[in-house]
Protein backbone atom coordinates (compact mmCIF):
# COMPACT_ATOMS: atom_id res chain seq x y z
CA UNK A 1 0.00 0.00 0.00
CA UNK A 2 1.44 3.40 -1.03
CA UNK A 3 -0.54 6.49 1.19
CA UNK A 4 0.97 10.13 0.66
CA UNK A 5 0.94 12.30 3.82
CA UNK A 6 1.16 16.24 1.36
CA UNK A 7 -0.01 19.36 1.79
CA UNK A 8 -1.73 21.74 -1.34
CA UNK A 9 -0.52 20.42 -5.22
CA UNK A 10 1.86 23.12 -5.02
CA UNK A 11 5.81 23.45 -4.27
CA UNK A 12 7.35 19.59 -2.86
CA UNK A 13 4.18 17.85 -2.51
CA UNK A 14 3.42 18.94 -5.92
CA UNK A 15 6.87 17.13 -7.30
CA UNK A 16 5.87 13.92 -5.43
CA UNK A 17 2.05 13.96 -6.66
CA UNK A 18 3.15 14.36 -9.93
CA UNK A 19 5.44 11.46 -9.86
CA UNK A 20 2.60 8.87 -8.77
CA UNK A 21 0.03 10.26 -11.20
CA UNK A 22 2.23 9.94 -13.84
CA UNK A 23 3.23 6.49 -12.66
CA UNK A 24 -0.70 5.57 -12.87
CA UNK A 25 0.01 4.45 -8.95
CA UNK A 26 -2.88 4.48 -6.63
CA UNK A 27 -2.39 5.99 -3.17
CA UNK A 28 -4.37 6.44 0.25
CA UNK A 29 -3.87 10.56 0.40
CA UNK A 30 -2.93 12.04 4.22
CA UNK A 31 -3.83 15.99 3.41
CA UNK A 32 -1.39 17.62 5.75
CA UNK A 33 -3.04 21.45 6.71
CA UNK A 34 0.09 23.12 7.24
CA UNK A 35 -2.01 26.50 8.02
CA UNK A 36 -3.13 24.29 11.13
CA UNK A 37 0.55 23.65 11.12
CA UNK A 38 -0.38 19.80 11.23
CA UNK A 39 3.19 19.03 10.61
CA UNK A 40 4.34 19.99 14.01
CA UNK A 41 1.58 17.76 15.57
CA UNK A 42 3.79 15.03 17.87
CA UNK A 43 1.80 11.81 15.50
CA UNK A 44 2.97 13.81 12.37
CA UNK A 45 6.87 14.61 13.75
CA UNK A 46 6.71 10.80 14.69
CA UNK A 47 6.54 9.62 11.52
CA UNK A 48 8.97 12.87 9.90
CA UNK A 49 11.11 14.02 12.66
CA UNK A 50 12.04 17.33 10.88
CA UNK A 51 8.05 17.93 10.69
CA UNK A 52 7.93 18.30 6.80
CA UNK A 53 5.66 17.56 3.84
CA UNK A 54 5.82 15.39 1.64
CA UNK A 55 6.10 11.94 3.41
CA UNK A 56 5.82 8.65 1.30
CA UNK A 57 4.60 5.34 3.05
CA UNK A 58 5.08 2.28 1.24
CA UNK A 59 4.41 -1.01 2.79
CA UNK A 60 5.77 0.23 6.02
CA UNK A 61 9.14 2.01 4.99
CA UNK A 62 8.97 6.01 5.70
CA UNK A 63 10.53 8.18 3.20
CA UNK A 64 11.07 10.95 2.83
CA UNK A 65 12.80 14.25 1.26
CA UNK A 66 10.44 14.86 -2.25
CA UNK A 67 13.69 14.22 -4.36
CA UNK A 68 14.71 11.06 -2.65
CA UNK A 69 10.81 10.13 -3.15
CA UNK A 70 10.90 10.12 -6.43
CA UNK A 71 14.21 8.43 -6.81
CA UNK A 72 12.54 5.71 -4.31
CA UNK A 73 9.07 5.44 -6.90
CA UNK A 74 11.55 4.99 -9.60
CA UNK A 75 13.29 2.06 -8.19
CA UNK A 76 10.46 0.33 -7.11
CA UNK A 77 7.87 1.23 -9.81
CA UNK A 78 10.48 1.34 -12.99
CA UNK A 79 7.32 2.02 -15.40
CA UNK A 80 6.46 4.22 -17.09
CA UNK A 81 10.50 5.04 -16.76
CA UNK A 82 11.50 8.64 -15.66
CA UNK A 83 14.87 8.34 -15.70
CA UNK A 84 16.78 8.17 -18.52
CA UNK A 85 17.77 5.17 -19.64
CA UNK A 86 21.29 6.54 -21.08
CA UNK A 87 23.74 7.13 -17.69
CA UNK A 88 25.34 10.84 -18.56
CA UNK A 89 21.51 11.95 -19.10
CA UNK A 90 20.33 10.48 -15.53
CA UNK A 91 23.04 12.37 -14.07
CA UNK A 92 22.05 15.69 -16.10
CA UNK A 93 18.86 14.96 -14.19
CA UNK A 94 20.39 14.39 -10.78
CA UNK A 95 22.93 17.54 -11.42
CA UNK A 96 19.66 19.59 -12.06
CA UNK A 97 17.22 18.15 -9.54
CA UNK A 98 20.20 19.32 -7.17
CA UNK A 99 20.56 22.52 -8.04
CA UNK A 100 16.44 23.03 -7.96
CA UNK A 101 16.76 21.93 -4.02
CA UNK A 102 20.05 23.73 -3.40
CA UNK A 103 19.29 27.63 -5.22
CA UNK A 104 16.32 27.62 -7.16
CA UNK A 105 14.08 26.28 -4.34
CA UNK A 106 15.40 28.18 -1.62
CA UNK A 107 15.07 31.06 -3.11
CA UNK A 108 11.54 31.03 -4.52
CA UNK A 109 10.99 29.87 -0.99
CA UNK A 110 12.47 33.14 0.42
CA UNK A 111 10.22 35.50 -1.93
CA UNK A 112 7.50 32.91 -0.79
CA UNK A 113 7.94 33.09 2.95
CA UNK A 114 8.00 37.00 2.59
CA UNK A 115 5.23 37.28 0.43
CA UNK A 116 2.76 34.82 1.34
CA UNK A 117 3.73 33.03 4.77
CA UNK A 118 4.29 36.94 6.37
CA UNK A 119 0.61 37.31 6.11
CA UNK A 120 -0.16 34.17 7.78
CA UNK A 121 2.59 34.63 11.03
CA UNK A 122 1.90 38.74 11.60
CA UNK A 123 -1.94 38.21 11.60
CA UNK A 124 -1.08 35.18 14.74
CA UNK A 125 -1.41 36.34 18.28
CA UNK A 126 1.56 37.02 19.95
CA UNK A 127 1.63 34.43 22.61
CA UNK A 128 -0.22 31.30 20.15
CA UNK A 129 2.81 32.18 17.76
CA UNK A 130 5.41 31.20 21.14
CA UNK A 131 3.38 28.01 21.10
CA UNK A 132 3.44 27.52 17.55
CA UNK A 133 7.55 27.94 17.21
CA UNK A 134 8.11 25.68 20.32
CA UNK A 135 6.67 22.85 18.11
CA UNK A 136 8.82 23.53 15.37
CA UNK A 137 11.79 20.53 15.55
CA UNK A 138 14.05 22.00 12.98
CA UNK A 139 15.70 25.16 14.05
CA UNK A 140 15.98 26.54 10.44
CA UNK A 141 12.20 26.67 10.28
CA UNK A 142 12.14 28.22 13.13
CA UNK A 143 13.76 30.95 12.52
CA UNK A 144 12.14 31.44 9.33
CA UNK A 145 8.99 31.67 10.93
CA UNK A 146 10.60 34.56 13.44
CA UNK A 147 11.83 36.71 10.83
CA UNK A 148 8.59 36.42 8.95
CA UNK A 149 6.97 37.11 12.29
CA UNK A 150 9.14 40.05 12.83
CA UNK A 151 10.50 42.17 10.13
CA UNK A 152 10.86 39.54 7.78
CA UNK A 153 13.91 39.33 5.33
CA UNK A 154 15.50 42.18 4.58
CA UNK A 155 15.98 44.19 1.01
CA UNK A 156 19.69 42.48 0.65
CA UNK A 157 18.24 39.51 1.37
CA UNK A 158 15.41 39.55 -0.96
CA UNK A 159 17.51 40.96 -3.79
CA UNK A 160 20.21 38.17 -3.64
CA UNK A 161 16.90 36.08 -3.78
CA UNK A 162 15.36 37.64 -6.42
CA UNK A 163 18.78 37.45 -8.56
CA UNK A 164 19.02 33.72 -7.67
CA UNK A 165 15.42 33.68 -9.18
CA UNK A 166 16.96 35.29 -12.59
CA UNK A 167 19.86 32.98 -12.75
CA UNK A 168 17.69 29.83 -12.24
CA UNK A 169 15.24 31.08 -15.30
CA UNK A 170 18.19 32.32 -18.00
CA UNK A 171 20.09 28.16 -16.78
CA UNK A 172 16.52 26.96 -17.86
CA UNK A 173 16.21 29.06 -20.60
CA UNK A 174 19.67 27.98 -21.94
CA UNK A 175 18.84 24.33 -21.23
CA UNK A 176 15.51 24.31 -22.87
CA UNK A 177 16.50 26.02 -25.82
CA UNK A 178 19.33 23.17 -26.87
CA UNK A 179 17.10 20.30 -26.04
CA UNK A 180 13.36 19.72 -25.19
CA UNK A 181 13.36 18.57 -21.49
CA UNK A 182 15.88 19.26 -18.97
CA UNK A 183 17.89 16.49 -19.01
CA UNK A 184 17.89 15.22 -22.38
CA UNK A 185 15.28 15.09 -25.13
CA UNK A 186 13.41 12.89 -22.75
CA UNK A 187 10.83 13.58 -20.08
CA UNK A 188 12.34 13.01 -16.76
CA UNK A 189 12.22 13.54 -12.89
CA UNK A 190 13.90 16.80 -14.04
CA UNK A 191 11.00 17.91 -15.25
CA UNK A 192 8.70 16.80 -12.42
CA UNK A 193 11.11 18.20 -9.97
CA UNK A 194 10.91 21.70 -11.27
CA UNK A 195 7.33 22.16 -12.64
CA UNK A 196 5.90 23.54 -9.12
CA UNK A 197 9.18 26.07 -8.88
CA UNK A 198 7.91 27.77 -12.00
CA UNK A 199 4.22 26.89 -12.33
CA UNK A 200 3.29 30.12 -10.36
CA UNK A 201 5.92 32.64 -11.68
CA UNK A 202 4.89 33.66 -14.99
CA UNK A 203 1.47 35.27 -13.23
CA UNK A 204 4.04 36.67 -9.88
CA UNK A 205 7.39 37.58 -11.56
CA UNK A 206 6.13 38.38 -14.67
CA UNK A 207 9.15 40.39 -15.82
CA UNK A 208 10.77 37.19 -14.75
CA UNK A 209 9.36 34.67 -16.71
CA UNK A 210 7.77 36.27 -19.93
CA UNK A 211 7.53 35.18 -23.83
CA UNK A 212 10.65 37.97 -24.51
CA UNK A 213 12.92 36.76 -21.92
CA UNK A 214 12.52 33.03 -21.61
CA UNK A 215 9.95 31.74 -24.47
CA UNK A 216 11.26 28.51 -24.37
CA UNK A 217 10.90 28.22 -20.43
CA UNK A 218 7.28 28.84 -21.16
CA UNK A 219 6.78 26.51 -24.08
CA UNK A 220 7.86 23.63 -21.90
CA UNK A 221 5.52 24.79 -18.80
CA UNK A 222 2.48 24.71 -21.20
CA UNK A 223 3.71 21.29 -22.41
CA UNK A 224 4.10 20.43 -18.52
CA UNK A 225 0.78 22.00 -18.06
CA UNK A 226 -1.37 20.01 -20.86
CA UNK A 227 0.07 16.47 -19.36
CA UNK A 228 -2.71 14.49 -17.90
CA UNK A 229 -0.85 13.38 -14.87
CA UNK A 230 -0.38 17.31 -13.86
CA UNK A 231 -3.79 18.30 -14.30
CA UNK A 232 -4.50 15.23 -12.33
CA UNK A 233 -2.11 16.53 -9.65
CA UNK A 234 -3.64 20.06 -10.15
CA UNK A 235 -7.13 18.56 -8.79
CA UNK A 236 -5.88 17.61 -5.75
CA UNK A 237 -7.47 19.42 -2.74
CA UNK A 238 -6.13 22.97 -2.10
CA UNK A 239 -7.40 24.41 1.33
CA UNK A 240 -5.34 27.79 1.22
CA UNK A 241 -7.31 30.63 0.58
CA UNK A 242 -6.85 32.10 -2.88
CA UNK A 243 -5.91 35.62 -1.61
CA UNK A 244 -2.79 33.56 0.02
CA UNK A 245 -1.89 31.39 -3.06
CA UNK A 246 1.30 32.99 -3.84
CA UNK A 247 2.78 30.19 -6.30
CA UNK A 248 -0.01 28.15 -7.61
CA UNK A 249 -1.41 28.24 -10.98
CA UNK B 1 38.49 6.28 -20.86
CA UNK B 2 38.30 7.79 -17.08
CA UNK B 3 39.38 11.06 -16.41
CA UNK B 4 39.10 12.71 -12.95
CA UNK B 5 39.82 16.13 -12.65
CA UNK B 6 40.25 16.82 -8.34
CA UNK B 7 42.36 18.60 -6.00
CA UNK B 8 43.37 16.77 -2.57
CA UNK B 9 42.39 13.66 -1.30
CA UNK B 10 39.77 15.69 1.05
CA UNK B 11 36.54 16.97 0.86
CA UNK B 12 34.48 16.58 -2.41
CA UNK B 13 37.52 15.21 -4.38
CA UNK B 14 38.19 12.65 -1.86
CA UNK B 15 34.44 11.38 -2.41
CA UNK B 16 35.01 10.50 -5.83
CA UNK B 17 38.33 9.49 -5.48
CA UNK B 18 37.25 6.50 -2.61
CA UNK B 19 34.47 5.40 -4.80
CA UNK B 20 36.81 4.55 -7.69
CA UNK B 21 39.60 3.36 -5.69
CA UNK B 22 36.11 0.67 -4.25
CA UNK B 23 35.47 -0.23 -7.63
CA UNK B 24 38.73 -0.75 -8.97
CA UNK B 25 38.78 1.53 -11.52
CA UNK B 26 41.58 2.97 -13.27
CA UNK B 27 41.25 6.83 -14.17
CA UNK B 28 43.41 9.51 -15.82
CA UNK B 29 44.22 11.75 -12.58
CA UNK B 30 44.29 15.70 -13.32
CA UNK B 31 45.66 17.74 -10.61
CA UNK B 32 43.64 21.11 -10.31
CA UNK B 33 45.61 22.85 -7.69
CA UNK B 34 43.41 25.13 -5.57
CA UNK B 35 45.85 27.30 -3.83
CA UNK B 36 47.50 28.08 -7.80
CA UNK B 37 43.52 28.87 -8.55
CA UNK B 38 43.21 26.47 -11.32
CA UNK B 39 39.88 25.97 -10.88
CA UNK B 40 39.10 29.53 -12.16
CA UNK B 41 41.98 29.13 -15.79
CA UNK B 42 39.85 29.60 -18.72
CA UNK B 43 40.77 25.99 -19.29
CA UNK B 44 38.78 24.55 -16.61
CA UNK B 45 35.41 26.39 -16.53
CA UNK B 46 35.01 25.63 -20.16
CA UNK B 47 34.86 22.17 -17.91
CA UNK B 48 32.76 23.00 -15.72
CA UNK B 49 31.31 26.33 -15.62
CA UNK B 50 30.71 26.61 -11.84
CA UNK B 51 34.71 26.11 -11.45
CA UNK B 52 34.64 23.44 -8.97
CA UNK B 53 36.54 19.86 -8.71
CA UNK B 54 35.76 16.90 -8.77
CA UNK B 55 34.79 16.64 -12.52
CA UNK B 56 34.63 13.18 -14.07
CA UNK B 57 35.16 12.74 -17.75
CA UNK B 58 34.44 9.56 -18.86
CA UNK B 59 33.91 8.42 -22.88
CA UNK B 60 33.25 12.47 -23.51
CA UNK B 61 30.36 12.76 -21.16
CA UNK B 62 31.21 15.62 -18.53
CA UNK B 63 29.60 15.13 -15.13
CA UNK B 64 29.95 17.19 -11.91
CA UNK B 65 28.68 17.22 -8.30
CA UNK B 66 30.65 14.53 -6.63
CA UNK B 67 27.17 13.26 -5.12
CA UNK B 68 25.99 12.83 -8.58
CA UNK B 69 29.51 11.49 -10.01
CA UNK B 70 29.52 8.65 -7.51
CA UNK B 71 25.55 7.52 -8.32
CA UNK B 72 26.78 7.87 -11.98
CA UNK B 73 29.95 5.53 -11.29
CA UNK B 74 27.43 3.08 -9.61
CA UNK B 75 25.16 3.25 -12.95
CA UNK B 76 27.73 2.33 -15.87
CA UNK B 77 30.10 0.33 -13.03
CA UNK B 78 27.63 -1.52 -10.55
CA UNK B 79 29.98 -3.94 -9.33
CA UNK B 80 31.10 -4.12 -6.85
CA UNK B 81 27.63 -2.67 -5.69
CA UNK B 82 27.73 0.35 -3.54
CA UNK B 83 24.02 1.28 -3.38
CA UNK B 84 22.19 -1.07 -1.18
CA UNK B 85 20.09 -3.46 -3.36
CA UNK B 86 16.94 -2.48 -1.12
CA UNK B 87 14.52 0.26 -2.52
CA UNK B 88 14.01 1.59 1.34
CA UNK B 89 17.61 1.24 2.45
CA UNK B 90 18.73 3.01 -0.72
CA UNK B 91 16.39 5.55 0.03
CA UNK B 92 18.19 6.10 3.38
CA UNK B 93 21.32 6.41 1.28
CA UNK B 94 20.09 9.72 -0.56
CA UNK B 95 18.45 11.01 2.34
CA UNK B 96 21.86 11.40 4.00
CA UNK B 97 24.20 11.66 1.17
CA UNK B 98 21.35 14.83 0.62
CA UNK B 99 21.99 16.07 4.70
CA UNK B 100 25.48 15.88 4.36
CA UNK B 101 25.60 17.78 0.88
CA UNK B 102 23.05 20.47 2.21
CA UNK B 103 23.63 21.20 6.21
CA UNK B 104 26.83 19.12 6.89
CA UNK B 105 28.97 20.11 4.70
CA UNK B 106 28.29 23.31 4.71
CA UNK B 107 28.84 23.69 8.21
CA UNK B 108 32.32 22.28 8.30
CA UNK B 109 32.91 24.01 4.91
CA UNK B 110 32.42 27.68 6.84
CA UNK B 111 34.53 26.42 9.86
CA UNK B 112 37.39 25.21 7.34
CA UNK B 113 37.33 28.69 5.10
CA UNK B 114 37.56 30.30 8.41
CA UNK B 115 40.59 28.40 9.89
CA UNK B 116 41.92 27.67 6.68
CA UNK B 117 41.48 29.97 3.51
CA UNK B 118 41.26 32.94 5.34
CA UNK B 119 45.14 32.23 6.20
CA UNK B 120 45.76 31.96 2.65
CA UNK B 121 43.43 34.46 1.49
CA UNK B 122 44.79 37.54 3.77
CA UNK B 123 48.26 36.32 2.62
CA UNK B 124 47.63 37.81 -1.00
CA UNK B 125 48.28 40.99 -2.35
CA UNK B 126 45.07 43.21 -2.52
CA UNK B 127 45.31 43.78 -6.32
CA UNK B 128 46.14 40.18 -6.63
CA UNK B 129 42.67 39.29 -4.75
CA UNK B 130 40.81 41.10 -6.95
CA UNK B 131 41.94 39.83 -9.95
CA UNK B 132 41.55 36.14 -8.96
CA UNK B 133 38.18 37.10 -7.42
CA UNK B 134 36.89 38.60 -10.81
CA UNK B 135 37.73 35.16 -12.21
CA UNK B 136 35.80 33.32 -9.64
CA UNK B 137 32.06 32.22 -11.71
CA UNK B 138 30.03 31.69 -9.04
CA UNK B 139 28.61 34.49 -7.23
CA UNK B 140 28.55 32.34 -4.13
CA UNK B 141 32.00 31.60 -4.06
CA UNK B 142 33.02 34.96 -4.69
CA UNK B 143 31.63 36.52 -1.81
CA UNK B 144 33.53 33.61 0.38
CA UNK B 145 36.67 34.55 -0.76
CA UNK B 146 35.95 38.30 -0.11
CA UNK B 147 34.43 37.41 3.49
CA UNK B 148 37.16 35.85 4.50
CA UNK B 149 40.18 38.01 3.21
CA UNK B 150 38.09 40.57 5.51
CA UNK B 151 36.66 40.19 8.54
CA UNK B 152 35.90 37.12 8.06
CA UNK B 153 32.27 34.99 9.27
CA UNK B 154 30.53 36.54 12.37
CA UNK B 155 31.06 34.66 15.63
CA UNK B 156 26.98 34.08 15.73
CA UNK B 157 27.37 32.23 11.77
CA UNK B 158 30.25 30.62 12.79
CA UNK B 159 28.41 29.42 16.61
CA UNK B 160 25.30 28.30 13.91
CA UNK B 161 28.00 26.21 11.98
CA UNK B 162 29.37 25.08 14.91
CA UNK B 163 25.84 24.08 16.08
CA UNK B 164 24.96 22.32 12.93
CA UNK B 165 28.41 20.15 13.23
CA UNK B 166 26.97 19.09 16.09
CA UNK B 167 23.78 18.12 14.81
CA UNK B 168 25.05 16.32 12.30
CA UNK B 169 27.65 14.29 14.39
CA UNK B 170 24.52 13.20 16.71
CA UNK B 171 22.68 12.40 14.05
CA UNK B 172 25.50 9.66 13.04
CA UNK B 173 25.83 8.56 16.76
CA UNK B 174 22.03 8.09 16.51
CA UNK B 175 21.60 5.61 13.57
CA UNK B 176 25.22 4.28 14.01
CA UNK B 177 23.93 3.17 17.32
CA UNK B 178 21.28 1.33 15.40
CA UNK B 179 23.48 0.32 12.36
CA UNK B 180 26.74 -0.78 11.10
CA UNK B 181 26.40 1.42 8.59
CA UNK B 182 25.37 5.08 8.07
CA UNK B 183 22.48 3.27 5.54
CA UNK B 184 21.78 0.26 6.58
CA UNK B 185 23.50 -2.93 7.68
CA UNK B 186 25.39 -2.32 4.41
CA UNK B 187 28.61 -0.75 3.12
CA UNK B 188 27.42 2.23 0.75
CA UNK B 189 27.61 5.59 -0.78
CA UNK B 190 26.03 7.00 1.87
CA UNK B 191 29.83 6.01 4.01
CA UNK B 192 31.63 7.12 0.95
CA UNK B 193 30.08 10.57 1.05
CA UNK B 194 30.41 11.51 4.37
CA UNK B 195 34.57 9.95 5.13
CA UNK B 196 35.98 13.05 3.70
CA UNK B 197 33.73 15.28 6.50
CA UNK B 198 34.47 13.27 9.68
CA UNK B 199 38.29 12.25 8.96
CA UNK B 200 39.61 15.34 10.55
CA UNK B 201 37.23 16.31 12.90
CA UNK B 202 38.73 14.09 16.02
CA UNK B 203 41.93 16.25 15.55
CA UNK B 204 40.47 19.54 14.73
CA UNK B 205 37.45 19.76 17.27
CA UNK B 206 37.92 16.65 19.54
CA UNK B 207 35.17 18.14 22.17
CA UNK B 208 32.66 17.56 19.17
CA UNK B 209 34.13 13.78 18.04
CA UNK B 210 35.37 11.58 21.00
CA UNK B 211 35.37 8.22 22.28
CA UNK B 212 33.33 9.97 25.50
CA UNK B 213 29.71 11.40 23.14
CA UNK B 214 30.26 9.48 20.06
CA UNK B 215 31.65 6.01 20.00
CA UNK B 216 29.71 4.34 17.15
CA UNK B 217 31.07 7.22 15.27
CA UNK B 218 34.79 7.04 15.79
CA UNK B 219 34.37 3.11 15.61
CA UNK B 220 32.98 3.84 12.37
CA UNK B 221 35.74 6.14 11.05
CA UNK B 222 38.47 3.46 12.18
CA UNK B 223 36.59 0.94 9.83
CA UNK B 224 36.54 3.70 7.27
CA UNK B 225 39.92 4.21 7.83
CA UNK B 226 41.17 0.48 7.88
CA UNK B 227 39.42 0.02 4.16
CA UNK B 228 42.08 -0.78 1.15
CA UNK B 229 40.66 2.33 -1.25
CA UNK B 230 40.53 4.86 1.24
CA UNK B 231 44.07 4.25 2.25
CA UNK B 232 44.26 4.10 -1.49
CA UNK B 233 42.61 7.66 -1.99
CA UNK B 234 44.60 8.63 0.79
CA UNK B 235 47.93 8.18 -0.98
CA UNK B 236 46.46 10.64 -3.74
CA UNK B 237 49.11 13.59 -4.47
CA UNK B 238 48.42 16.14 -1.78
CA UNK B 239 50.43 19.54 -2.36
CA UNK B 240 48.36 21.78 0.74
CA UNK B 241 51.61 22.48 3.18
CA UNK B 242 51.16 20.44 6.04
CA UNK B 243 50.31 23.88 7.90
CA UNK B 244 47.13 24.78 5.78
CA UNK B 245 46.05 21.34 6.59
CA UNK B 246 42.67 21.78 8.18
CA UNK B 247 40.55 18.63 7.85
CA UNK B 248 42.84 15.69 6.38
CA UNK B 249 43.54 12.79 8.23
Amino acid sequence: MIELYHAEPVANSMKVLICLKEKGLGFVSHYVDLLRFEQHEPEFVRLNPNGQVPVLVHDGAVITESTVINEYLEDVFPEPRLRPREAAARARMRIWSKFVDEYFCPALSMIGWHVMVRRIAQAIDKNELERILERIPLKEQRDKWATVAGSSFSEEQLADSRRRLKVSVDRMEAILSEQKWLACQEYSLADVNTYSMVAGLPRLMPKLLNLDSSPHVLDWLNRMNARPAVQEALEMPNKVPESLRAFGT
